[in-house]
């Protein structure tokens, strides 16, 4: 009896338990390298233990409005290709970042696949709100004038664990980030490549206030900042607990960032300060 | 002509700003002593050139709902006296923190009053969302079996500034800070009583994300740090600018914090990166 008690114990805390992994690879201009770096980081995150691998924000070519319609790969492609066949390799799970997507219309999205332990497709998400900021002297950036936008806030189902994804602009808006948590996502992931303006003056507050708020677990995925490139990404990515607190933080490099997370946590934190049962939908202006 | 043109330019620079004040009050036990502080401060306050003052919440009493029907005073009553009349006298706006407030019916609140350059009433803001928290060793309170919430998100004109209310747990919720600044507020004032522990996990983070979110300054007043108290609240007032960077911040004591804003700060922003036209309120859940 004692024995079917422990082994019920464990699985108990083993389900709730999960590896994860953010590659903040550096991006060069060519799709092979990247690809070349992105299976490398992959394997390093599976040795180390990672079940759930995330990839930045347009890992697969330069962040360059004028470069997506040079860049942009169908689905399947063989950025998706690579994704797939080494979640089905490793039995994990690999948000893809994201890349420039072309669909069959020729329509171009800054879209985040997503593959399961099987290889298979568990979901795509398109990048819903696009990044238009025009700061004279520091970033400038259009990609309405590129991209289509997505119409969906998606949700992933991953063993005990629901997950939404969200891209970089994505995050800017808190009713995006409450309709995943109301949704019932426990982790916000968030592919982003924020520039060094807008990093160094928001990263940090916007991702943990999206933790706190929501009371979730965020995982913010930035590539390495590139030197060479013309868009600079900010770095630092981040692994957040639903309290707020920082649980790992890259430097600007390229770096591999692992956390053991526990999902009994966001129960946890929910009970301890009960945000959801105290909200007022009724005051609110959608 | 020349004349004219720099009256008009004169006129429009001084229009948009406009000098604020948080009086980071420690709040006693007793209303008298209470009174006496609020009125030697903002007294203060005008002096160094304050046009719009805040206190901190519940600045009349002390912070323990056992306590709130003992402390409790209806409208007009001691406290809302002492604005009104430190307002017209001064011919400046007060956002007097918050007191708990006794209506016809008997019922409490946790309501903000807002005085006028005439010592007129504009408006009064009551708590919407009441903070229920219980974090075994660190801290536990429980509003709302004390106290009724508000229904309203409250927003008040003084001169060219359009500014909301929000108390406390009020500014939890993305949504309702969303709100005021959908209905048009260039301004969060955020009387609030965080404590030690919410306050160091969460306080910079919460008040700056909503000033970067929505564009907006935060005036966000908390009382100083009473060591007598069995409520320790947090302290660090702050004014933060549209762009999320802190103006002023307050350490844990009795401090007068000023600034001087300019709301025309707030189009600047909002200019370079046009938030509000790249909302997807078809895809939020409410």
């Amino acid at each position: 009896m004692w024995y079917i008690f422990l082994k019920r114990l464990e699985r108990k805390l083993v389900m709730s338990k999960l590896a994860i992994a953010i590659c903040q690879m550096q991006v060069e201009n060519d799709l092979d390298t990247n690809l070349g770096t992105a299976e490398k980081m992959i394997d390093q995150a599976y040795r180390s233990g990672a079940e759930l691998v995330v990839l930045p924000e347009v890992f697969h070519g330069p962040y360059q409005s004028e470069l997506f319609p040079r860049i942009a790969e169908p689905h399947p492609g063989p950025s998706t290709d690579l994704l797939s066949r080494k979640a089905g390799q490793h039995g994990i799970c690999i948000v893809g970042g994201s890349i420039i997507e072309r669909d069959h219309d020729g329509y171009l999205y800054n879209s985040s696949f997503v593959f399961g332990p099987n290889g298979e497709l568990l979901a795509r998400h398109r990048k819903a709100h696009l990044f238009d900021v025009n700061i004279p002297g520091k970033v400038a950036f259009q990609e309405s004038s590129a991209l289509q936008a997505g119409n969906v806030c998606t949700l992933v189902n991953y063993r005990d664990l629901c997950f939404a994804v969200m891209i970089c602009f994505d995050a800017r808006f808190p009713e995006f980030a409450r309709t995943a948590a109301l949704n019932g996502a426990q982790m916000l992931i968030i592919p982003a490549a924020f520039s060094v303006a807008t990093g160094s003056a928001h990263w940090d507050v916007l991702m943990r206030s999206r933790a706190i708020d929501n009371q979730v677990y965020v995982v913010a995925a930035s590539p390495a900042r590139n030197p060479a490139s013309t868009y600079q990404a900010w770095g630092y990515s981040m692994i957040i607990d639903p309290w707020g607190q920082v649980l790992q933080q890259a430097d600007t490099g390229q770096e591999l960032l692992t956390a053991s997370i526990d999902l009994d946590t966001v129960e946890q934190v929910r009970l301890e300060m009960p945000l959801f049962s105290q909200r007022r939908p009724e005051l609110y202006v959608k």
